[in-house]
């Protein structure tokens, strides 16, 4: 039998910026018997999701539900769009805008990477003037698509796609705008329909609370109309026969149909009325935010993202000290305290670590989850200025969350 | 379909001295299907689990396992032991050792209640002086039975038995020693053999980390043999048809089949040596108590236990100050930071809030109920000392957990 | 890791008259976090399943919901409502009956246990006419209660409760009514209120659809009002603090929150009105009943039960023909096809098996255990006269189910 | 909450060709909480699961498991091998085969699809011969890859693999062997090293047991070189970085975690040796093809596939009568008996059902779909030759299954 016990007691505390912890109700949802993907109940089932889904992206078109994880949903919106050689500009905000990057030059398109150069852009949102100059510039509309990561998850940083959209709408291009909200849907706020995007990807096991393994694009009729001459080859990815047969609640090929129960479940978690619905949901990660960042500055430490309009309510990056190895301390603190952190990836590796508080959180799973890292970096040896764990129990008792996010008892 | 859902998302904060929150192991050892309990397999859980709870009382006498909640298994150790009209000597160390002896009342034997006046014995263990003087006036050996409470839920007192054991042999009295260690077995030290107990009385949901439902009477040859003449009727309670039955692994009727795979899975992980087995499980609690103190006396409040070699590895009592009322305290805990406090029970009723560290925790569970307790305390306006949650961080990183806490990656 | 598996692959067939299998359903709501039971989710619980189970019983008299077997909740209804001494009218209806009589003897009050002779009476419902005759011939009222079986787990025969409750009228007797409907219940129609019953004692683990460890006793005012003088001694079961404390959804010691996670989900599942209710699911189990003895008969099996107006829509006894052990062939069919059927129990051991009708069946649950069966039967080198598969086809293919038995796609 | 309930009561019988029912090992197993991709357990349940995925396919070569459901892995295969234009020999061996030569040419390679004429070749396995001929005719070796399904899922016939990897070799032409076994791994033999195999696909849902969404690739070191010069793009696919980060355990990016705690425990089951490790589980497989066949046989209904030697261990097509659609009879069958049967597809749509006989089967569960299928082909006015199930009883009470099936109790 199955058992993974490298602590011997109590529970594991997952603070990274994603797969983020699955609520109860969600792995008892997903407990379910697998049913035939053919017969009636489960046409009910996908009715039910592809509907809540929606909701989720705040969008009236269709989005795709793949049997697949994230990084599949990168490679879907560019394979259904783009032809071989086509240009796009990405923009670079972190590591995972560099790993979209890297997987659209494996497709066979041409990748122009804009950014701030050195680790500047990777402590910002998309600087969303240099799109519009570039774009601008761009007189014979070479570029074909315009990427973009809303919530950079390396990093930190949730970057203004409105912004990006009046950009590309100043500079009069036709370029398709394509954002990646992986770690941004369900915990950021995300209107793919008012803020005109056109392909969204994201994936289960961040906002969604889902174990990994479905993942999205939401599509708007320009896309849509882009796909019907691209060239890139696509099957398993082509959003044609997908969203034809959906319109039943039915799959061209076999769904995951376990995840989709649990996606059934928590799409009704994130849009309960009782709990201010999707308002109340983004609030009270905003509010988590305010308050991990001010444990981290009372700590004396720098936070990875330093520009505040960006910072993120997902997660937040810590710098550790010049000479402290951020990866050292992570060990230390998963060894000790039995808690998860997330690692610096890419230009950033050893320098900084990264608290998630997306997903199913509340105040105290974040007090655990300072109090871990305040303890860890002291048994590091670093000097803290103060103690983030009182400035962030200061921050949660004097800012109670927003109405409607308690029922009454 | 089933929700409870008083707070919209994240994981709540169980820290009551019981139910105390159950491992996912053992919910899902529990959702194995229910199989005939007079089948083969039926028969190896039962051989399992009887031999498993004989390591976690420490005894090679018959553990008696019904498939009733912890209140039945008081009932049983007099039912069986006792006649109509026979004196028990009980000993007041808090309001379950005053529920025990109302409960043995209303069987019909006649209760004697020893215990230091005022609130005075619900600060302290049982003074097993008394207990020898009084057994030692009693020429007649006209007492039939020693009841203590090994640790009182109620105050977070943990009393020496084996002293109780000395007492009663010092006064060479023929009493049997009852002993109710519901909320201690499994979290607190306990050697039913070695300290001469004759019957131990246990429940599930406290150290053994299992939803309530299924009860404990350890017993001892004396027990035993004081059963075959003892008048008070018995039936579902009567040892002699279960004892008997079980040496084959069944039960004379239906036991509680489905927590009795969470017994065994119970007992596979408190008794594990990769994590040092029963020993490393005390040492772990015992830890765990001092952080939780440190805390308290950081915060400038009292311990309800004021007897330093008494105090509980299972819970801590907080008394709050005069004009504080603890109740109004755990309520608004309950309501802003989703964490449950035990309530102060009779004589303590509103004075006082007790928090758990039995069962399935952690060094950041309890740093999370910490800093939930000082952010309610202050929000109810408690003018604290100092920093609970400092203390016990302090604490926590300059205790390391007794080796073999933690299984090499 | 627990891991119970005699057989190397598929679902085992559990079709013993109870434990019955746990849905799916059941077994997820039961893996719910265990909560605190003093706090207000567990109220708003235990208001639900109060409200729940009255409707199953049909009363509207309190249901006192024990954290203990079925044959604790035998002892509650005894200890309860009578004196040392009382005397008691039992029916020996069989095995169950006796071990309720003897339950009784243990317990301390005079049994007075009324039948046919030999195994005649096993092989019937109560004869209310012979409970008429004896209470009329009780002139002065020493009989102080009449306990009779609703649905006898041991023969498959369920008695005429209403004719029983005619009977005492109708001799113009003074005595309680009790009855026994553990296997019953949810299962076969049970009418606690318009039968006139003053007690019913009933379990979780049959027409249920849960896990042994919750049992109930149904109240009437007449068995309050007997409560209060009656003098067994009852502390773990006297009705008063609990019946009290119940008006705000809370139990007086620790209820098994688990099992009443899984109380909730069986009365939404039982009184679902897509499919009929209560009243649905009486029907169901009369169909099944009715295919499972078509199946009998054709084979040229005797059934358990002889007479008509009292066969069970519980479970079906099937004699075998002499010289054959019953028990060898129930273990070669559970060891050859995985199915476990029930013992001859009592009287008729090894003389005949049980199957099971009750809780969560379907058409195809039986035929596969008809099938198992036929099978095993024939391997164990019985002559059949026919096929009872055959015969269960032809009923359950002839006869659908009664309307609202399945939701439109 | 979540509930997809079309039948009031009782298991639902999932006899489809996959999905298959999930076992409740299986489904505890995937309800474990999610953890960190990058952190130590997750290590070593990456090093588990591929070594245990190895034993399963039978090879020593590395084994790439995708967070994708199966026909993601059909274009993984071919986006590795192969270079946009690459003429490929498909062989038709049914709707699956065809469904993958459909892929193929969108993904831009040639394909050549060879077969019997009409629907002769989708009532048989591979024709190794054609398949050699076809090959000598191809002198200048313009045919890169010969793609074959092991066992069709939309016929039942499972195809000789070996004969033709012989047939490849008789024509000494380079081509690689790629291999759909999506619906026979894990359940009929298969053994890609022994067989030659330069790539087989396959999927979790069906002999595998667990829930779709994740998928295989297995490679051979011929497979691994091609895919170096390999021009398809390629990148949520690419062997390459998934192949060198499993070394330690790891995936290059967000496996499917609790979908691969899953297959830990699938591998646990179909490896043990108790039961005869993985030739006791084709040896149950084979013989439930067998019993169930002669169930049709019995009925005087045609199996689809017409070529003994390639009846499959996993399914069993049945063509329904002339003017009876097969749909209305599986929708009867469905709405009256809660039995789920395979349709259908493409060429013979209509004019057939599928039972399932994969995965988590055992003798009474097939008994359960035989008697629902005789009983829905009555109702629906399809005349039968005799009893399918009583057959299927002859038959399997006749042939008990292989040695070690079934542990001591």
């Amino acid at each position: 039998m199955l058992t993974l016990d490298f602590h011997p007691t109590g529970r594991h505390f997952l603070q990274i910026p994603g797969p983020s912890p699955v609520p109860d109700r969600i792995l008892r949802a997903m407990s379910l018997p697998t049913i035939d993907h053919r017969g009636p109940e489960f046409g009910a089932l996908g009715l039910r999701v592809l509907k809540g889904i929606q909701q989720i992206f705040q969008t009236k078109h269709p989005v795709v539900i793949y049997p697949a994880s994230g990084t599949g949903a990168w490679e879907a919106a560019l394979a259904n769009t783009l032809s071989p050689g086509d240009l796009v500009l990405m923009y670079e905000t972190g590591h995972f805008a560099a790993l979209w990057q890297k997987l659209a030059s494996r497709l066979g398109v041409k990748t122009e990477f804009l950014g701030l150069p050195g680790v500047e852009g990777w402590r910002k949102g998309v600087q969303a003037h240099l799109i519009e100059e570039r774009l601008k510039a761009d007189k014979e509309h070479a570029i074909k698509a315009v990427c973009v990561v809303h919530n950079e998850t390396s990093t930190g940083a949730t970057s203004n796609i409105l912004a990006v959209r009046k950009a590309i709408d100043a500079a009069k291009h036709p370029a398709l705008l394509m954002v990646d909200s992986i770690s941004g849907l369900a915990s950021a706020e995300y209107k793919h329909d008012e803020w005109g995007v056109d392909v969204t990807v994201s994936g289960s096991q961040k906002g969604l609370m889902l174990p990994p393994g479905i993942s999205f694009n939401a599509l708007a009729p320009k896309a849509l109309e882009a796909s019907k001459s691209a060239k890139l080859p696509k099957a398993f990815w082509a959003w044609d026969e997908i969203v034809e047969m959906n319109k039943s609640g039915y799959w061209p090929y076999t769904p995951n149909t376990n995840l989709l129960y649990g996606l059934a479940e928590a799409c009704d978690m994130l849009l309960e009325p009782a709990f201010g619905g999707l308002e109340g949901t983004f609030a009270r990660h905003r509010r988590w935010g305010e308050g991990v960042r001010a444990g981290v500055r009372a700590w004396g430490l720098e936070i990875q993202c330093n520009e505040a309009a960006s910072y993120s309510p997902v997660l937040t990056g810590v710098i550790t000290p010049e000479g402290v190895d951020a990866d050292a301390v992570r060990k230390l603190i998963y060894e000790r305290f039995d808690l998860s952190l997330g690692t610096g990836l890419g230009k950033v590796k050893g320098r900084m670590f990264r608290i998630g508080h997306l997903g199913d959180c509340n105040d105290l799973t974040l007090m655990a989850a300072l109090s871990g890292c305040e303890m860890g970096l002291k048994l590091a040896g670093v000097k803290l200025a103060g103690s983030g764990v009182q400035a962030a129990m200061d921050y949660f008792a004097g800012h109670p969350a927003p109405v409607a996010l308690q029922k009454a008892a």
